[in-house]
């Protein structure tokens, strides 16, 4: 296995998902669903084996990839899908307390199969999904037994005993809109089940506005840390998609089309760099009438400061909480000024603003590294 | 000129420099020297034109270029340095108050020469080196007249009139260990002189210890933002080469030789993520008696915890001075528990101590963007 399938972004391991399916090859699918104690990775990770290509994805710092990997020939022989706990714990000094190596981990490991399609559709759709799937219990479901629950419809049928359903429905919104993942246990009237809730989020979009060599640092960084790019370009032509071609689209436009240009929503956020004052301008005003939740701005303070007369002046006003989402300066203050280190900065500020961190060094974080939801029903 | 090349870090400018000195290609080198008012890059930002070959880095984000073009084809043809200025700051709409197309930016253009091997040696050698360059007054002294200054052995020679180089000789020391950049205006009795002055300090060491696949994201993220990077596996032959194709070193070491491994210096970071308990106790332990400003451990504060009682039962004891170079868990909060968004967090705090900054939002930072050294001597 490289080291660049195993670190690749999710959007990646969901495309791999996805074509095997199309290609109906066969493959097994590893999903973490749940840590007690520390670990690499969190649960929702994912690894797809295939006997003959390429491993993707990680499911742990490589600690149980070996042992992951013998149980996929199985699950592949016998087409059953499976849970395995490893318990990693033990006060063993060569294991010890490692990370990734440490705590209880638990795997669902599944034939890939068309149960799989609703989520690789909706992720590639750019629809959330909660993907409920039978891990354990005494009720009347198979392990892997799967439905699916759709922000807006709710339930996509009855697959689960009713009563499971109606104690689930009522947790699911915020697991899944928070794209977290979580194994709950259910006591209903069926008897007790587990179930692995996971809400399958696509990526943030995040939308640069300019035409300048700065951009390219700026995408493949936003790239690595699985944002989905688009580049506009306000000078025709110049943004062409070899300046930049890891960009999952490039288009141009006129500054005054900013707000029509594709949909705004609380899941994209907007990077303006076109170093031009007007059109940075245009931009900004059309952006702050929209719901995006991040509006990077390059340049000094006192840019901005101008940019607010204006609008003052032509009699506009903006509400402070409006003005909140501003980040100009744009970037974390981490030092540096060659591009990728601007760039960096710029892609640090997106991630704690994507999941809701006040950026800080780690060890000052009081509680755990890993925001959680608790969804156990009481 | 391609995305690639504008973007590439310092240390690859400063490759290409010495490889286009070695093939005694004909090159121009522009460096900013000045920057009135808010600029992109910084003093000391630098460009190298070839005719034929290439260019490389950046001094603008893009507004200049195309005029640094031109005069260096003029430089080339009658062979003299000459500085350049140019003035941004028009209320001229179009450019307006861009970022990079704002302010005044001043350039030194010269043929690439002898006159700068010393400074590629001495970057290749890991050594900081102060270059002194004439940019202008009325002193007897060439645009482009050269001299260096190492902060164990002082001024290379007397190049400069003596005067001048008493002058310049206290604050020196400040700004070469900083790796700061500015032009000073000196008068003495030879007349007034102006001076660029630019620290050129190697790129900070980071040593990862580890050979797990989530060794080699961080790699690539440090790379990027120019650290040199030397990885070392505690478990001999797994962390080879091909495992992290962009690290400048990889060896393979025993836990209890870490100590002894390299020179430890306050220009060395140390990220330690080997995921075994016993051999990142034994790594830290010895990190803890290096001045190494960072210690990067991966895993849980409680591990830590474990390390420091372990620590105490052997009868060793370490400062709280010395501990607080310790970062655990690792990274600036900001969420996200793919490889990549795991070493992005890891990198943007190494990006923040080596430049002693503070992570936080741009916004919420008091004072400029840059740091800043004032050595006009008054």
């Amino acid at each position: 296995m490289s080291t660049s399938d195993w670190s690749l972004p999710e959007t990646d391991v969901f495309d791999r998902i996805r074509t095997t399916l199309e290609a109906e090859s066969e493959a097994v699918l590893a999903t973490v669903i749940a840590v007690e104690g520390s670990a690499y990775r969190r649960p929702g990770a994912k690894m797809l084996l295939s006997p003959d290509g390429p491993e993707v994805g990680s499911i742990t710092a490589g600690c149980l990839e070996d042992e992951v990997r013998a149980l996929a020939a199985d699950v592949l022989a016998d087409g059953a899908p499976r849970v395995e706990t490893w318990d990693l714990t033990g006060d063993d000094d060569v294991w010890g307390l490692g990370v990734g190596c440490n705590g209880v981990i638990t795997v669902l490991l599944e034939p890939l199969g068309e149960s799989y399609r609703p989520v690789v559709d909706a992720y590639r759709a750019g629809e959330t999904i909660g993907v409920l799937t039978v891990v354990g219990g005494e009720a009347d479901a198979a392990i892997g037994d799967r439905t699916y629950y759709r922000p807006n419809d709710g339930f996509e049928d009855e697959t689960f005993p009713e009563a499971i359903q109606d104690e689930l429905e009522a947790p699911l919104g915020e697991v899944i809109d928070a794209g977290d993942a979580e194994t709950v246990s259910i006591d209903s009237s069926d008897g007790n089940i587990e179930v692995y809730v996971e809400g399958v989020r696509p990526p943030p979009e995040l939308v640069v506005f300019g035409s300048g060599h700065d951009i390219d640092p700026v995408v493949k960084l936003a790239k690595l840390v699985d944002f989905r790019v688009t580049v506009v370009s306000f000078r025709g032509g110049q943004a062409d998609a070899d300046r930049v071609p890891r960009a999952d689209a490039v288009m141009s436009a006129s500054p005054r089309e900013v707000g029509e240009l594709r949909q705004w929503d609380r899941d994209t956020y907007a990077v303006v760099m076109s170093h031009n004052f007007l059109d940075d301008r245009f931009a900004l005003e059309q952006l702050l009438e929209t719901p995006v939740p991040y509006i990077g701005l390059m340049g000094p303070r006192k840019r901005f400061d101008e940019m607010r007369e204006e609008f003052t002046e032509e009699g506009r006003t903006f509400t402070e909480a409006e003005l909140e989402r501003v980040y100009t300066p744009i970037g974390l203050s981490l030092g540096g000024d060659a591009p990728f280190q601007i760039a960096f900065s710029i892609v640090a500020e997106l991630l704690a603003v994507a999941h809701d961190r006040t950026p800080q060094h780690l060890t000052q974080r009081i509680g755990p590294i890993h925001d959680r939801i608790d969804i156990t029903p009481d």
